[in-house]
């Protein structure tokens, strides 16, 4: 059975979504970020990164959210949630992801890990002073070029959905206005009605 | 016939080998970095992220460099450059390349793209002066638990090695002396000696 380390608020969200869209049988079990237990010596162990989502297979852990999403869309091919059978398909669904990862989950980081990437406090006040700036041009993108309608990457549901209602739930917290990028509301309020995402979510 | 978008020193220089290694017909084209050529209204119309690698297939265009690797090993499937058929070991070789692409790419990116996450030239310094240290960091843990060797993730090359071997060249420019991290070094200079390393570099 594949166990899936969660926290709330993380972009661990995205894989919980997958393994229940995917119809796999799975167990949570949650990491509590406010007791810094990423950061206990028994997690470490199992996960040396110190961050969520790590994903527990029988052959072993895994981790990175579009490398967990494209595991269960591979390891679950009847759910059909991505083109697995055509390359161009599939890496157009992978370069979307990867742009959640690398480019709008990084400028949100900066926001409450800054430590990342400074070691003085000024510097940390300063990154977290840009964040609506930086995030705001990821969401005028994703908005305007990258997503497709009615889902991520068109007329088929895929693992970009989850993936992007996760990251789309921060968008308050980055001041980020969602009715400025009423495509991706849309899409949120359509993924939080979902029986799926309601059961993760806790609301069914 | 594939055509890839490529500029000096950039992350580009991976997929560019991996087209090499996987036997494909492409050219490169050169997009000029210190005229600003990414950010030309052609450019963008092409590629709307203003980056470097874009790949342009008969399909459409492709970008994000761990979805470019994906796609050259599933479409070259003799060169047998991922384990194409094993989703666990897929994942993992997902996982690596996605940790080279959000987390130690990203950290380097802090010494000449702070303008990214930053609006005001102290940050941007600060950002800049810490560097070393949270590259440092990626390296060590590369080094210490994710490099498998001989090569990446073992015995077989990847499409992980040229994105490695991608990396490993701004350590210098970083401030990390290859010295400190044995195991990436030598995988460097075997890389370096590799045919078609040699040719894509122009030394042979």
């Amino acid at each position: 059975m594949i166990v899936l380390y969660t926290a709330p608020g993380t972009c661990a969200l995205a894989s919980h979504i997958a393994l229940g869209d995917a119809g796999a049988t799975y167990k949570t079990i949650p990491i509590d970020f406010r007791s810094g237990q990423q950061r206990s010596p028994e997690y470490l162990k199992l996960n040396p990164k110190g961050r969520v989502p790590a994903m527990v297979t029988d052959r072993g852990i895994l981790t990175e959210t579009p490398a967990l999403l494209a595991y269960i869309a591979q390891t679950f091919p009847t759910a059909d949630l991505a083109p697995l059978h055509d390359p161009f398909a599939f890496a157009r669904v992978q370069e979307f992801n990867l742009y959640l990862c690398s480019t709008l989950h990084i400028a949100h980081a900066h926001r409450m890990r800054g430590h990342r990437w400074a070691d003085d406090e000024e510097t940390i006040l300063g990154m977290r002073r840009a964040v609506p700036r930086a995030v705001g041009e990821c969401w005028t993108a994703i908005e305007n070029t990258m997503f497709s309608g009615p889902w991520a990457m068109g007329d088929r549901y895929t693992i970009c959905d989850p993936y992007l209602f996760t990251l789309a739930g921060w968008m308050e917290g980055d001041s980020i206005d969602p009715a400025d990028f009423p495509k991706i509301a849309d899409h949120r309020r359509r993924m939080a009605e979902r029986p799926s995402v309601r059961k993760v979510l806790g609301l069914s």
